[in-house]
């Protein structure tokens, strides 16, 4: 990874400490909401905010605030899906989940816990402009409420119930991991006020990422390795979840997950003239799978 | 009550459920978010809301959309603290609660929503300035927050484990309760830019209020009917928790209940002059017990 990104998703990271040490009027929210963000995360989303930052020649200092939000929701989000009544996941990222460490109640509450703060994180950037604050502010809740994160995750829980097709799978994923993968896109062309198509592109680009994400995601979890997943391997068979691999079989997953990145880089190539695309082709290959 | 009063909180109803309305993703989310929304509430959050604005001889129109996110934020807030590993409530209001109807995992997901739309539809409050809608943004999620409700909500948890002394009580309560009802005061203030005078002593008003609220709250679940209250009586007692009655006696706590009433009546006496107080001076009278 770019030294430049990493030394700002570090800021980032203090971002967010500095702002959850704030709150001082429970220990057990700080310390469970800590803990998740804390546990190892590959800091996906604020990487790929900084990565279009960067692409579109953006002082990457803007980002900070709105790449610990992104952080904070997907946390939040993590900690509420592994709880007993919804995934039931005892292991997340090779460590306890925040449940398992501090009780289903403080968990609960330290998810709310960061999608609340991180709003309030969002509303007091006072690196941005009033109006672009709250254009940031209205594409997280949208990516991550009813028609984005929160509406994919019912839909899915409902799959599990009733088997699903490949076609409904996708809709899921666009809408339980897609919009929260598009979110920082969104918010990099908001921050640099972008020029409307090279922000269409990256959208599209940002859409692509989020299949090639899942398609990862379900190929790992057969052939992944628990040390390097943090996941107990073949959690999706047990639980008779229709997965990409489960539909297309391994060597259709894979073919699947080639023709989306040949497509997205392929994107990235039309606008190629507007944009210097060097940090988001880094980002498309780290999903290559090389494990084999 | 105003009936102008009224009419605004019928458009603050008919404003959440359009909003939820636009959840096109998941049924079950749209339907388990206004199954407690509609089940009964007594919109007091708006209602003072309202009131304050009245008070200061505003625009009511000027509330709509900020009435609402405080009632999203109050009804999340319910549905969580409904869930098993919380309270473990199966009836609020007289209504199986929600994870009773919906399944635990729904429940979650639906205060989830609320607590993210509550945040969409502010961003989205187009009757208000651009930094208007920014501050209500700040004061919701400050009050609703790791140093508002939710560390209140964990200090609750927590003091349900360890008996806590009335102290602490007072304490649990001013962020567990008092500041999701100082949030409507702040907002209001905000919505008109209030002076800061009357603003200071309307805040101090909503933590009187506040107080109030929850003293009543404590002798109700003594003396209260359930076809009143839609709660069960005694509920407090079963699970051993410190409150108001347990700490004072019935006749100590609607002793403190009536002195904190006239310290929050001579506090509006006080800024008489420069607003109307009426409607506040209403606002306190509701909370008058008169079942004996």
């Amino acid at each position: 990874m770019n030294n430049e990104i990493k030394h700002w998703l570090s800021k980032t990271e203090e971002a967010i400490q500095t702002h959850l040490d704030n709150g001082r009027v429970s220990k057990t929210i700080r310390n469970a909401s800590l803990y998740s963000v804390n546990a190892g995360g590959k800091r996906f989303r604020p990487y790929l905010l900084f990565s279009v930052l960067k692409s579109l020649n953006a002082d990457l200092s803007l980002g900070v605030k709105a790449a610990a939000a992104l952080e904070m929701i997907h946390t939040y989000s993590l900690i509420h899906d592994d709880l007993p009544a919804m995934d039931d996941d005892e292991l997340r990222r090779g460590n306890p989940t925040n449940h398992i460490v501090f009780g289903e109640a403080a968990a609960i509450l330290a998810g709310d816990n960061l999608l609340t703060e991180s709003f309030n994180l969002l509303s007091n950037d006072t690196s941005l402009e009033e109006s672009t604050r709250l254009k940031l502010i209205r594409i997280l809740s949208e990516c991550a409420g009813q028609n984005g994160m929160i509406g994919g995750q019912m839909l899915d829980i409902e799959g599990e119930v009733a088997a699903v097709s490949l076609e409904e799978l996708e809709n899921i994923h666009r809408f339980k991991t897609g919009h929260l993968i598009s979110a920082p896109v969104q918010m990099a062309c908001t921050i640099v006020n972008a020029e409307e198509q090279t922000a269409s592109v990256l959208s599209r680009f940002s859409e692509k990422l989020g299949i090639i994400f899942q398609i990862r995601d379900d190929i790992l979890d057969v052939t992944g390795d628990v040390e390097v997943t943090g996941k107990n391997t073949g959690s999706d068979e047990r639980k008779e979840k229709t997965t990409y691999v489960s539909e297309l079989g391994l060597e259709g997953a894979r073919a699947q997950l080639d023709l989306m990145q040949q497509e997205a880089a392929e994107l990235l190539k039309s606008i190629g003239n507007n944009i210097d695309t060097a940090s988001l082709n880094e980002v498309l290959n780290r999903f290559a799978i090389r494990e084999q």
